[in-house]
């Protein structure tokens, strides 16, 4: 939980993996690979939910196979890691322009937890879109949730909105439902830890509230997240939610906000169904309904790239 | 903030205007009435939001006019006053009574804020039909949200349940719909503080996007509430929603959550339109849909009392 964001933690545990090298002393690369299949197990098994730390581990396990001999390695494991890492920066760079001609001029943007900077190398996800636009001369003001139980909303979005001036408010998770039916709101954008193809989004515990609301007041809502986070493969009732420590909810800082004795209940992610979403941005373009069609032609064809303004004019 | 729950709330501002009589040095009746009038409006105004502050003070005002003399207005305010604490306690008596035929041994029953004996004078709203049922035999299990920003849920709600050795745990506010999505809750629960002739339910802020999930994964959803808490006259329009202090969500039990300079909104209440209600709990009896028309029968009607097993058959 010292690092978080599901592009993060896919860099990070693409680094992870080529620093587990330095516990690999045998000069037998077959039992090298033996061993860094461990370390990948190891890494991936720390964070079941998302799907970019898998992909990003796997990549840089499958770049050992380049080559015959231990002392390469090193740099063969390296370069991996790297050349992910600065597809993640082209990657936000992609998202922030299929995404920014979903936001018009004056917007109000909401978003839920933090898929910004701070999750992310570069600019972030659901972040991406509104600092395009900004860049592009809009003006686009965010609400944003504060996100218990850690409060990342609170503490990350609006303090990398507000350090690069971008006007921000904070609300409570639970207010989000009303300030969408005041009509305050005109684009919900949130990231995205797994998205499945058949369209469902798994992120942050309390998206999927937000996702009903912006639905019932015909808001639209937008997952934003680097193609990397598409799991194919996996069905629906396979996706494993992590239940996190419950001190989480009972504690606030050290502090017990719960009365003694009494337990928690801490799903840490919740799966947002495709008929609630108007959108799925990704760094190949944008997905519309029906995501099962959608996200298909950019998982096939990732030269030409599904333009934003499709969602305009449908 | 120092008194909260509506129905309590209604209860200290009658004994408030009693507590009133003391600054009033008049032996002139009329005059006396018309510094009591005063008096009123200023608790009247100290919550818009909620009913039964203005039904409990206006009766207590209106008792005024039982005498013609400055020397009795005492004892007759605070007749009327003790009358309406014992008609509260009587009240949640009836709706524990309503309500408990709803729930089924073995349900797991969903809350939201703190409508239970520390709210009310007696045996709380959307908890007397839990207890009632309990008292019955019926196993019953809640589970709580922590209801943000005060926190209520986590810290009244959870103490009074747990307090009386009924099973309950803690969730974030957020985590309800995906707690609902998994089948883990049979009925939602919640406390109301206005209810107006449509239906419509005001309540603490947090209430909407629950009602939103229960009824997207079709669980019944119930406002509890005594049938002073329903206005007949106000339009869904005209209801005045509080926006509270900021610093409620800035701030987290003492300590500041969102960087400096960025402001928060804090509205207190939400209103959960009557589509996503399934039934409204009153010390008159059960209010089923169409609102409208439950709602109007319960009012002329107080005598013959519906039967809350209607909702059982319908």
């Amino acid at each position: 939980m010292r690092v978080r964001g599901a592009p993060l933690i896919g860099v990070v545990g693409a680094f992870g993996l080529v620093l587990s090298l330095k516990k690999i002393k045998t000069r037998d690369v077959i039992e090298a690979r033996k061993q860094l299949r461990k370390y990948a197990d190891l890494l991936i098994g720390t964070r079941p939910t998302g799907v970019n730390l898998r992909w990003a581990v796997e990549r840089v396990y499958n770049a050992s196979s380049k080559t015959g001999s231990v002392s390469f390695l090193r740099n063969v494991l390296t370069d991996e890691a790297e050349l992910i890492m600065k597809e993640e920066l082209e990657s936000a760079r992609k998202m922030g322009e299929y995404g920014e001609p979903l936001l018009e001029d004056g917007d109000t943007v909401l978003t839920h937890c933090n898929a910004g900077a701070l999750a992310t190398v570069g600019y972030g996800t659901a972040l991406a879109p509104i600092r395009t636009a900004i860049e592009k001369g809009k003006n686009i003001s965010v609400i944003a949730t504060e996100t218990r139980p850690l409060l990342q909303g609170a503490r990350l979005t609006a303090f990398e909105l507000a350090h690069d001036k971008i006007p921000v408010k904070i609300i409570s998770d639970s207010a989000a439902a009303q300030i969408l039916s005041r009509g305050m709101i005109e684009k919900v954008l949130v990231g995205a830890d797994r998205i499945l193809r058949t369209g469902h989004v798994t992120n942050k515990i309390g998206t999927l509230p937000i996702a009903m609301a912006a639905n019932y007041y015909k808001v639209p809502f937008y997952a934003v997240a680097p193609f990397s986070t598409v799991d194919l493969k996996t069905d629906l009732d396979k996706v494993v939610i992590e239940e996190r420590d419950q001190k989480e909810v009972l504690y606030f800082q050290g502090k017990r906000v719960g009365p003694q004795r009494v337990q928690a209940l801490n799903p840490a992610f919740d799966i947002t169904p495709p008929e609630l979403i108007s959108g799925i941005v990704t760094d190949k373009g944008v997905a519309t309904p029906p995501f099962q069609v959608g996200i298909a032609r950019l998982s096939t064809d990732s030269t030409k790239k599904s333009m934003p303004n499709d969602i305009h004019t449908t």
